[in-house]
């Protein structure tokens, strides 16, 4: 099947795999590593720290929700251009050609059997790694929420974004509505739902895949990238963060406990 | 976590994994093994022959078509009473305490950690190869059809069911129903949609695992057991069947080029 591919460190990191809560933290874009393998993609230092190649400010975001939720996260070491993780193998923008106003070189002209070596290695592993976290609370009866966190560039192709927190749903809106309730009591994020991003835009594979076969409640968050800078922005929003999620997750339950 | 589970042969078996059609066949209740590592859960030897520990003639159907369609064909290698592969690790039906009639004693009184350690051993690595063979042809830019071939008993819980083949969907019935169209076209098998099962049975879960996250065209298949108690039964049922497919896939196709 083509030339062999091996990624020098496992593609899906766990951590905290025994968190005690009843939520599964998902980090997709997490890292702008380039494995050897695959190489920069023709990609300069800057490009490769920009927003195009990761989401800054998440991976630190989601641990510091990880620590003060005592939940587990799951989170990737390989750069969203090599695969996307959050986009089915096929989809044009899983090995984008162009990302915002970058060109990506490595890319334009990707044949099919580049497009398969890079599902095997980065792909298929992020997502059984992911699916085995999931299929183990199942089996052990618990029903994790899964929630995915990501940032956004506070501006996309010159255009200022004003949305601070974004809160995206998929088929079910029951748990993001929650999320959204909550930031709004309980913080001065500009938060709305389904910015600046929504399903409509196909970023909601990972919910689809993972979370929707087994009737979990999920959400995607997003977070702008100049809020979450250093590490004690992530810090701070974590701090925020942790009691929304918190809270929106006992009044699902609660409302599930009602309707009993 | 509990004790270490090993199965001596891998538990999912891919055949023709170069097969040209567009369409990728899976029997996920192929077989009646019992690993030692589980044991027979209390059942006799005619228990484990009988109906609800496998579908009998599925996987001897479904390797008729796997070589008449030149398809792929994943089939399982263990007993749906040690983990149902069609259904998700939490539920029931999983690993059933009863099934029809039959008591199945070591199911009866399963802990989390075996319900763990079947779901580790059984379920996550027959739907990660099953995942991996969807992928690959996604990857390749390929869109297979995902058919599910099982078989029912004719007599249940006392009852005989006058149906021959069924033909079940899930969420998205355009597969579906040209199957059954065709099926009425070509053979004079009593054909039904969603008998004698249907998804409000939640027998639909390797099609919404599987198929649906990849927006696939899919659909369930059920032969009446009695059509195919034998090798050369089962051969000419895939003769009936073979063409029915193969008429329905090639109106799909030809449907989705007039709208494009």
């Amino acid at each position: 099947m083509g030339r062999e591919v091996q990624t020098p460190e496992p593609v899906a990191i766990v951590e905290n795999r025994d968190g005690a809560a009843d939520m599964l933290l998902v980090c997709e874009h997490a890292s702008n590593r380039f494995p050897e393998t695959f190489g920069a993609l023709g990609l300069s230092d800057d490009e490769r720290r920009a927003h195009i190649a990761w989401d800054p400010g998440a991976l630190g975001l989601a641990r510091a929700l990880s620590v003060q939720l005592d939940a587990c996260l799951v989170h990737a070491t390989v750069s969203r251009l090599i695969h996307d993780l959050n986009r089915p193998p096929h989809a044009q923008g899983a090995m984008p050609a162009k990302s915002e106003v970058f060109d990506v070189p490595g890319n334009a002209a990707i044949t099919p059997q580049e497009r398969l070596a890079r599902t095997q290695a980065v792909y298929l592993p992020f997502h059984n790694a992911l699916h085995a976290e999931i299929a183990r609370r199942i089996a052990l009866g618990r029903s994790p929420v899964i929630v995915t966190i990501h940032s956004f560039t506070p501006v996309y192709f010159g255009n200022k974004r004003e949305v601070e927190f974004g809160v995206i749903h998929d088929a079910d809106p029951t748990f993001a509505l929650r999320v959204v309730e909550q930031a709004r009591a309980l913080t001065r994020l500009d938060t709305r739902l389904n910015e600046p991003y929504s399903a409509a835009d196909s970023v909601t594979h990972t919910l689809r895949l993972q979370a929707t076969p087994y009737g979990l409640d999920n959400v995607m968050l997003e977070v702008r990238n100049d809020l979450i800078s250093h590490p004690q922005a992530e810090n701070e929003m974590a701090h925020q963060l942790a009691p929304v999620l918190r809270a929106a997750l006992s009044e699902l339950q609660r409302g599930r406990h009602r309707s009993l």
